[in-house]
């Protein structure tokens, strides 16, 4: 609606000008236009940029050069953006990373894979900090050296949803960009987070779905994105999970297969892909070669053991290892000290995918 | 070369009938010309006669009415099959599963349950009787009570290779039809499957491809039924799989992404669909609701554990259960019975997928 009004009248000015009837023209509530007539709103909005002001991050109208370009031609582009952090980022090449909440392993480590791998090319990753495929496709972007990642937050830029992902929101701030439309200390309610979505598929070049179920708010944001006209990919999984529903019926309907970074890139605009870094990191086969040369025996064992799908329970790999469980603790800590395996809760470990 | 001399002829007997001068225009080689001018090649066509009859085989040459239609159509057909079984599944709508030789548990899974699906509507299952995919495909179909199935064999329809799947060769001839193009007797060599892979691809509306490697058989299988303009349908697995490669591979060419016998049926042309017969079968989900409905108490804490995609030790069901050793060796033995679980080799358990 603010949009409308802007469009209608050219500047925020001239609508705070407009006569009572020009606002009542416009399908106003009638007490909305009276308010806005009365200048309420003025000192509401003192309010809110002190608060800006106070928590340091930046403001960006819809006029502004370094809002995202894609994002102003959606048919209704947030008036106003809260940014907090590195301001430029908005002006780069931008890829987002969808997914479930609760994803499976699989889902967190290809997310985390991708995030990681687009992010080394150059382009930032775009994803909504919720738990799951959100946080590890920021995560992974992050655990490059140059990665920039930008979180799109459902509340107002100062709360932080969920809790959990407190660390990841200073990590973000610190090396890359959040961002929200809501004002300052807006609950992060559902009926947010459908108005954030649109934003993560439209301010990006195109939006790639790790996983979710039949109803899932990624499906929702990848089909908004192929209605923008963006590159729409999936990430295939086996049919018998329910989380593999979303990508694998989003491919049905057009998306792109994508199995690495590289299917990705290959569908992106010739200009975006001439400004992308080259990269000289080695392939998956290349890393587990490397890998395989680095292992002790007793970490040989027990990596081959582990599974990158699913995870596997300490007893299992003391039977499987024919290692005692005080070798199995040792030789695990050495490994995820490397990187290369991830303890899950419950003790059970998980081998990282590369 | 039998074709091309047949279609430069006209027909077996005019061969025969040729000068030794019409024959070596047609490039054979000097030796083979001699051969064929001297009918030394009608004793061992006498002596091969000889032997059909003995197996109770049929033969079936290309311009017989029931040779399949299709497979005419493709750039060297077969001129001469060897068919046991009900010859009359030739001229049937026809649709080829192929697959890895050592699928994962879901491939397994996937591969009986579209067989099995698709063959209750009225398709025939195609397939090659090799280990695995092949194997789940054809007793997938057998599994329906009006299903039917063709083997494919790359060998001479006498010879049973592998040798474990003797009893599937016995129910696909009495079910189904057992089909070579090698004469009898032929050892199953390595050359002979890349020819049979031709005539699987070839005789059929489409192909689905379920589990396969980067060089596997069924990739090739796959690329050469989109030449011959087929159908090409992919099963998709998680891209950390080897064996996901071919079918994802494939759909990012073109193939169609397949998670149940719907997607299959929607690409054939009209007039195959209207063929089909209308099954009322209970949806997946519906099977879901039913099974649940009908487990007692300690069927249902076990079924709940166990997986579809990954077997489960029995250690871990009686961990995880509650219940005792022998409770859980019962009650797997009912779910057994029930047909709603599967024992692999090792004491590892699997969820039937529904």
């Amino acid at each position: 609606m603010a949009g409308k009004l802007l469009l209608e009248f050219g500047s925020p000015e001239a609508i705070f000008n407009a006569s009572l009837t020009a606002l009542e023209a416009q399908r106003l509530p009638a007490a909305v236009a009276q308010a806005i007539h009365n200048r309420q709103p003025m000192s509401a909005a003192a309010k809110e940029l002190a608060q800006v002001r106070d928590t340091g991050c930046h403001l960006v109208t819809w006029d502004d050069p370094i809002y995202p370009q894609r994002l102003r031609e959606i048919y209704d582009p947030p008036p106003l953006l809260y940014v907090r952090g590195n301001m430029e980022l908005l002006g780069r090449h931008l890829i987002s990373i969808v997914g479930a909440r609760r994803p499976t392993p699989y889902g967190n480590q290809m997310a985390e894979r991708l995030g990681r791998d687009l992010a080394a090319r150059g382009l930032v990753v775009v994803s909504g900090l919720a738990r799951g495929i959100d946080a590890c496709a920021h995560q992974g972007a992050l655990s490059t050296p140059a990665g920039t990642t930008i979180g799109v937050l459902g509340c107002g830029i100062d709360v932080i949803y969920p809790k959990e992902n407190k660390k990841l929101f200073a990590e973000i701030e610190r090396r890359g960009a959040l961002i929200s439309e809501f004002p300052m200390g807006t609950f992060p309610g559902a009926q947010n987070f459908p108005i954030r979505n649109r934003v993560i598929a439209g301010m990006s070049l195109g939006i790639v779905c790790v996983e979710g179920s039949e109803y899932s708010g990624s499906l929702i944001t990848s089909r908004l994105g192929m209605e923008f006209g963006r590159e729409v990919f999936g990430v295939p999984g086996n049919v018998t999970q329910p989380t593999s529903f979303a990508p694998n019926q989003l491919i049905k309907q057009g998306a792109k297969l994508v199995t690495d970074w590289n299917d990705v890139v290959e569908e992106l605009p010739t200009p975006v892909r001439a400004d992308l870094l080259p990269v000289e990191s080695p392939s998956a086969q290349e890393r587990a070669t490397l890998v395989d040369a680095s292992l002790s025996a007793s970490e040989k064992a027990l990596y081959e053991i582990l599974g990158v799908d699913e995870a596997r329970q300490i007893d299992d790999l003391v039977e499987f290892s024919g290692l005692t469980s005080s070798e199995v603790l040792a030789t695990l800590f050495d490994l995820e000290l490397k990187g290369l395996v991830r303890q899950l809760p419950g003790k059970q470990f998980l081998k990282v995918l590369l």
